[in-house]
């Protein structure tokens, strides 16, 4: 079986679980107050330009969204993401088990948040008998692949600022962002209040990074991180999987390698006439493929199913990671074209 | 200054007022454990055909649409409502204040919620990574004034039996409803799991009295009331107010007749070719109006504005209540009518 | 039957009464935006001696209680009160349902808390494992009716100021508290961040206005109000009773009757000999009597059971009111002066 | 320098690392889905002896203590558990801020919640007014290291179903518990409504199975497991883990060797004369040392400071996990000696 389900299907690049291993036996202090933990904070700061960043680490992509905005936002704030973002619909109300309203936002199939849709929404929340929307939460990538660019995130920070709005950025698949032409490191410091950088889905075992910008937002951050449960006892697991994906350029290193393989995938693909549900420069594809021609590949290769689409066809989700091997996407693209063939 | 901003501008009807009065040096024990609150309870369960009903009384809208929710579901459920029911866009946030999720469905601009709506609901949530509906949320009348029949009730509540939901009717203005053909007081409690019977808005000083029918759902309430702050020291004021109501008719009647007023103000303006924005069997109506017309109303007429509409005009919403004068309608219809010719 | 149940047992004073009535037919805005409203703020403006204070209108006070510390802190923050005081035990975990833990410390008969204890407490919370306390909830008269002194009131606020807390004042009872010796409503509102000034306890239908003295617990407050279904679609019934409260001295001169009433009941015990609980100069009394002496009252008299003590003897609870007539007093003396000689 | 500091200073025992790089490039669906934990939840199974209990398996303590609780109970119900509980003073809150409150019951030294006062506790909450207790949290072993036994077990369970309240044993430390005399697995599946086995203080890298045995407590878990952010994406390194623990009895073999270990300690304390602060025959021990002997020792062995004492003298915690080699042990042992005698 061949994997393109997701891209936390394997355990975590060998860089990592040599780190891991080779610290088993260290004694560290507890909840991240070690040296691995420092100098992984350190060696983020450095790659994202800012030296007053607080940076945190924690285990999971909905405990970060949610801890983070529960300690971001006062209890009749709201946030803004498009319908499609993923606190709004794959998170189980995760935001709003801490209280507070998403409100969802039209966007189009590539699930990005423009400027004049969350000027509209706070517009249409103009006092207090609404939430007070506050918080503006957009992804990079998009839950549909895309990529926010550094003029993008830029004209998303000019409207967050002209409305007293945070400009929050989940970068649980910020490595292939960055390999897609996507905002770089800096400019998300630059330009966002928060943003984090997701270790799951980019070599690490687990781990997502959360970089606090705004002076404002970072007093007491750690007693949430506590009381949401986010607070590893052996946070230091955290720090030395971050120093090993921080150094030598690991991390951008292998989103540059798994946005390849699916970018091959996407050529692969069109070249042999397969539509796409979206245009996604990086590692995750949506292509529209006949019913017929799935079931030839079923068995072989594993993928999401996205439902069904006009003519007897589905839209499936293929994902690619750091451990996604070349040769699979040489067989997946081999048995597609035969199963193409043999259908017509 | 003739009011037709909402139908919460005045007090009570003088019986409401006139038994608070005659009550005010009687002592009675608190939190609704007396004498007052037991016969208006045995008033309602009378009238609405179920002798087994649990019936609190709240003081407001809000505060019982959030108390009864969090007491009845658990912390991943969430509540299906029209985009525009009252839960969703003007009580800010209350209900994602006890931690779940509204999930905003399409509708017309009736705001009525359709089967089929719930049901794309549920399918669109099929697992633990989604929020799981489990309460539907319409209120009767809607927020623009429409109507649920008999029919259209048991209708949803044949789709909410089949998927496991609870239906939870909103009645701040049933009394409307029920005067504009809507489902009556036993259909309610034959159909719904819960539902309101308002006060505030048809003759109390405040006041919702809350009917539940799900056995499932009544224990404890008491706890849930007092924690979430709706347990009112002096319960007897709302006892007291709910046997004045309920008695000779007196609820029924107050909504008749600020029905009656706002259909004579449709009527009137129709007669004039004012359009509406939207069909209104009730106690609200939402014509679309010039605004070289309003301006000639304002200062001698209150409305509460909905925003610009096509043709230099603007939606604006009329209320009539118990509490509106016959002679009220009559003015703004006679100055509606000189506006509309002088503009001519 | 002759009522010592408690001090919300009868409507309104007169005078309150009438105000509401006089005003049934007028047009009001909604939601606490009418002149009504407005006057009665600046009549507490001035009676406090704080032209800034920011004054809103709840219903009741276990709302006003939960509103206010969910609006003040932050979701790691603690209350810290004393073990008898009324958020702790008698609210159905209101505050804990905001997310915010109530840290229960030690204090004497009185329910009184000392800074020592806060002190105490601080130390006791050091780091991000514990939760932060920072508000500080007293009430004034107490559980049991003792009364903090501008001093003592000095006191707290000192140590608040230097541990960085919040001071919270709980006036559901602060009438009888100013006719006691407490601290005054001038010195409420130099010492308090923020404090209540109870209706409901002291001529009121019902009504608690929150004066909020601290500029950054000030914005956006009206959202929460909103949020947590404290926001009263008809304000203008709590601003028409504290116009008519803090008019020509009502609000105090309540307190003080229901005070002095309260002291004429201790006294005549007193000098039957007869015990008390704990010592209170407010309109709360805790004598304690013998089983067969009360059985001898019981049926003529009605109180609160606190609870069996040595002797087969028991606590019982006495409150008096705006409403509680002289001859209440003298009658229930005079059947304790009878049973306690039957009984001997 | 030696660590005494706490269990989790180090990574995870050998046999467990291995098994994690042996599974590194495997392709495992995500959010514990997978055959590693369907096998490890299997070996559970067996070794409580509960062939229907849930097992689900979640990172971290706070986190399953916190998911746990809000998801078995209602808004208005409440936790009792000993003041010394974790879930009272050391997880800032995580209990409060799903909304419940934690009752602190008065407990000895050994922090053990006896029958008498959950009966007490019940007894003062008894009715809407008050939080409904509902669930009894104690934890094996307790904070300060004493052990429950089954039969201590039995009279809690007797307790809480004559009272109707959900028995919850917190397992972080589970291992030493059960090498300690402590109720066994099959016990405290017999007797408890859920408990945790914890893995992060014995022999894991991270995780704690929660073992739901009540049926009632089963529907949705693992909606809420994802809503509060416990839900792993790679689930199957928890399963991988657990597979390694609960084969071959490695998890029940880690736990007598670091129990073992403090017993040695202990005993080697006690032959020196040392004082203990309280009586402990599980891996957490509580020796009382003067300063002067402690200035001595620090620097070459860690250990976290309980507070001071009185004679000059302070309380410290030793702790001895997996990982704590016997060469430590006799060094400190050695080193005490010598103090104590250099200080004479």
């Amino acid at each position: 079986m061949i994997r393109f389900t997701n891209d936390y299907s394997e355990g975590c690049h060998p860089a990592v679980l040599a780190a891991i291993a080779a610290a088993n036996t260290e004694g560290n202090f507890g909840y991240g107050t070690d040296p691995h933990c420092e100098h992984a904070q350190a060696l983020i700061r450095e790659a994202i330009g800012a030296p007053d960043a607080d940076v945190h680490f924690l285990v999971g992509g909905t405990q970060v969204n949610a801890t983070a905005i529960c300690a971001f936002l006062r209890p009749h704030q709201a946030v803004l993401t498009s319908r499609l973002g993923h606190v709004c619909g794959h998170e189980t109300g995760a935001v709003e088990a801490t209280g507070h309203k998403c409100v969802a936002l039209p966007c189009g199939p590539d699930a990005k948040l423009l400027p004049g849709a969350i000027r509209e929404a706070v517009a249409a929340h103009p006092n207090e008998h609404n939430v007070q929307p506050k918080l503006v939460y957009i992804s990079n990538t998009t839950e549909t692949g895309a990529v926010y660019t550094g003029e993008e995130l830029r004209a998303l920070r000019a409207v967050c600022s002209e409305l007293g709005l945070y400009l929050y950025l989940d970068g649980a698949r910020l490595a292939s962002a960055l390999a897609a032409g996507g905002a770089g490191l800096a400019e998300c410091a630059a330009l966002c209040d928060a943003f984090t950088i997701g270790g799951t889905k980019n070599g690490a075992l687990f781990g997502e990074a959360l970089c606090i910008l705004n002076d404002a937002l970072k007093p007491d951050f750690r007693y949430i991180l506590k009381q949401r449960g986010g607070m590893l006892a052996k946070g230091f697991l955290l720090g030395i999987q971050y120093e090993a994906l921080m150094q030598d350029g690991l991390y951008e290193q292998l989103g540059r390698r798994s946005t390849a393989l699916a970018l091959r995938l996407r050529d692969g693909m069109r070249a042999l006439g397969v539509p796409f549900a979206c245009e996604s420069p990086s590692n995750q594809q949506f292509p529209i493929l006949p019913n017929a021609v799935l079931d030839r590949l079923r068995g072989r290769f594993h993928w999401e199913e996205m439902g069904p689409r006009a003519g007897d066809a589905a839209e499936i989700r293929l994902v690619t990671s750091w451990a996604t091997e070349d040769s699979a996407v040489d067989a997946f693209l081999q048995a597609l074209a035969q199963a193409l063939a043999g259908q017509g």
